[in-house]
């Protein structure tokens, strides 16, 4: 008998994308070009923010700490045809020549009926859930980014215990970020049948230490200890638009 | 004693052919020169339609969601070197050389008596089977392609469990299928012997939030969360050929 | 106690070879640089085959489905020195400039006793052995390549049961085989100690179908459920060398 | 019950940063561009070595022995947005144009109560505490990088077992590494939730052999045969200041 | 009680320094530049040579087969700096720039107790041990890399065994290597904390076919049938300096 799978409400579809600037290439066209490439692309960014004004989507920068890229763009859409147009109007832009694409992740913001912070009905209905399925991304100084999946071993397969163990580990792993609150924010956007794992985790912080600490906490957790593996994780520094300009100056 | 295999039919042979643009060359080349590529490109298009409406084949053309690739195209022909020379063909055209060779798939259409969509005798004869084995790939908005393969584990080998059992987890995963009636389509193909994992799926749905519910719902069925093995997962939008020049243009 | 080895016969060294085509630099140079790199090209290909005519190797040409490569080679050499001489030649000529090495895997043809086909002594003067371990390639339509190993598990290690219980096993597996008898043609080389995997499988067929179907059906048999694990499958069409001016045309 | 975690003490935060030289085109630039460049270098190391003095951060370039990587930087610093400013610059400057990025890793010097090295109270008062926190990296001749984890198996799992039987099995790795006093000196940071594994190891030596020694007879320490999980290792030899010049030389 | 570790003998450093030929770029320089890159290489190894003769170090270059590299080189030097220099005066040379780094070691030379072939005191004056701490590479036809480890799983974990049993199971280990005597020489280096697996085996061999068989007929010891991980296999012909004018020719 197989076990139950728990119904899941759904929002706005995301996609990290992680980007290496070509530094050397930058170097070589003319300063005058290098200003149009900035200019244009600070347009699409003003572009994009009106999206977020009208609550139409979100999306934030990040500068990526280490070599697995320079820059993160998350971008979140009520379709994945605006998410593909978004890469592709990037890639079309001055400054997408100098943008190389690295790693990328496609989800949807999911929330789950095991979250035991949630209660009641008619939760569609509620403004706190549309506020959930469809977040404005904070602006905090750090993000990071993490895909995971549940085990399906011999004896700690998460798709064949009980909805209520189920929901019984994610409760105690709920109490384990309830003591994050105002430390950490989180997005849980749902990737199976859309990319390599089964979750995306975006977490956001005004100290990046929190990070650590969060995810260091919560491997003790039985949910994580027993049934959790790890894609890689990705750290960068929020690069708020007035920066942009210093971002790309040489 | 060895299990017995299942007997199969088989289809046409197939390709999922992912490719990266390349933009920047792209903006290097003259307007000319882009204009002279893209008429020729959708000449091909149009020559492959062909194919298409003489039921020689299909082939549908994707916009890649993320930084994998940016089109894929699912070619189905009637031989393997039907597909290589497709491939080719693209590769000599004037655009194939900004469309960067990735991740590519081979395999064969495939039924099997497992699926309990399926009863009687003489099905070879049956229409429907032929439209299954040989199959106009439907023009719906969203494609979802992955490979997977079956555990061979000490206590989980597929291929050492009775025929008869592996019937009934078929049949009970061909029941969480038929929910999505209407909603996705799906096509397995066969590729042991043929490319990296044991099978492709492709499926096709108008609301993209379909692939992660079927393929989430299915992770429960016994014959997934027990025996099943999953490789990459790429989505993309299709990419109708009144669109082309427009996803050309700078 | 260690189980015992079976003793092999071992005969030519074999080199898979496959290489991406760079049409796009293909196209750049002029007409007459690729028709003198063409006919340089085949003038190798000439001086192989008088190679094989002579019955110091053998080798065939492909042309791979997908785009894990375009052209995959095979040659098989009484020496390491041999192949090695054979890449570079390769390598050396106009035309090696466009092709990009890829994936390659280095093995000597093999016999062992195990195999139910066999039967008898003085086996090494047998013309019929002398004729597998130094295989002419049979110019079939389609040639499939994979390496493969057997398992080292706890409780399934090839390396750690009996001789005889491996004779049964590889005799069942053999019985298989002969089901494909004017299907399939196959050549088993050993790597170990030579390259990634314990052992290489090129199979020939005119139909491809045959791939999927012998190695779908040998997954079946408890040699392979059991024991058996697979690096990537590679399948390529034979390029006669009559169709090498129109493969390389634009 | 989860079993409990440790409370960590964090410090500066951590990059390894490798690079491959591209020295092809450094011999096509002429010896006035490599002299500006080693020369900007010279001075952004010289800044560097301020922070140091200032107590502020720390760093040291090590020349790393075969093709992973032709350099390693080690950085130090209070915070992320420093790393990644780190990074940026060297990117910016000219020799970065030749500085081709490679692994990198992300982590936050840690201390545990685990360590039995360590006693008492008030810790965080204590300057020995502060020093190891935020520690000066030593210029010895030699250093070694690798990353690990602990298993989460389902008879080996660290984050299964009592916070005491942790704490034994560090204390008798501790031991281990008490012996190579005044011939190892070692820097542990965490990593969970910043990159990829769950700690970075960073070892100095004044002999590469002591590397070999410690890290093989601690792979006997159960805590090590039991529950550790390694990446690849780096090792480098340190470049002083003054030998930059000679270094880039040609 | 962990187990007791075996005390090692160490000798020299090796690097073994993997290279693809870019033959291409090779043939666009003129016929004088690539006469000087070839006299250069010459003098550099004639150099290596005299470090040979006055037994401070040893190397050699080999013909890889496959498409993995186009040469090899070992390196035996009594430091990590030397290896390093090494390397980089082979970048920093003409030639350097078409050899292309590919796949690396490193390691240092190693005996331990465990090996039957030794006994007796005092063996570091020992001029027998000495020769194979500090070996001089014998410059046989063909030689054979790979690095391993011995797993560390539930039930067959090297590292937890008694020290008895381990001498024990390399002695049976040793009795097979034997056989070989005359036609395979061993080098075994230890790069447990240098590199990633835990030991590094270079075979030498007038004949490839050795590489095969002894490596096939020791996979069914007790000590590598339970124990043993492979890497990947390289094998190579020997360069000697008297070809290398032709190996370069066009």
């Amino acid at each position: 008998m197989a076990a139950e799978a728990v119904v899941t409400m759904d929002g706005w579809c995301v996609l990290h994308d992680t980007r290496t600037f070509d530094w050397a290439s930058w170097k070589i066209v003319s300063e005058q070009e290098r200003q149009e490439a900035v200019e244009e692309f600070k347009a699409l960014l003003a572009k994009w923010d009106a999206v977020e004004e009208e609550k139409n989507g979100s999306q934030s920068l990040y500068k990526v700490v280490g070599n697995k890229a320079d820059l993160m763009f998350i971008f979140l859409r009520p379709s994945m045809d605006e998410l593909e147009e978004v890469k592709r109007e990037l890639n079309k832009s001055k400054i997408g020549d100098f943008l190389i694409p690295g790693y990328s992740y496609v989800s949807i913001v999911e929330m789950t009926m095991h979250n035991p912070m949630e209660g009641g009905k008619d939760r569609e209905l509620d403004p706190r859930v549309e506020a959930r399925l469809k977040p404005i991304l904070p602006k905090w100084e750090h993000a990071c980014f993490y895909p995971m999946a549940r085990r399906r071993w011999k004896d700690a397969n998460w798709f064949e215990i009980s909805k209520e163990e189920r929901t019984q580990l994610l409760y105690e792993h709920g109490m384990t970020g309830r003591k994050y609150a105002g430390l950490v924010k989180e997005i849980i956007s749902g990737s199976i049948g859309l990319d390599e794992w089964e979750w995306g985790v975006t977490l956001f912080a005004h100290d990046p230490l929190q990070f650590k600490k969060i995810v260091y906490e919560m491997r003790f957790d039985e949910v994580t200890a027993k049934y959790g593996e790890f894609g890689d994780f990705i750290i960068g520094n929020y690069l708020p638009k007035e920066d942009i300009t210093t971002y790309f100056a040489l």
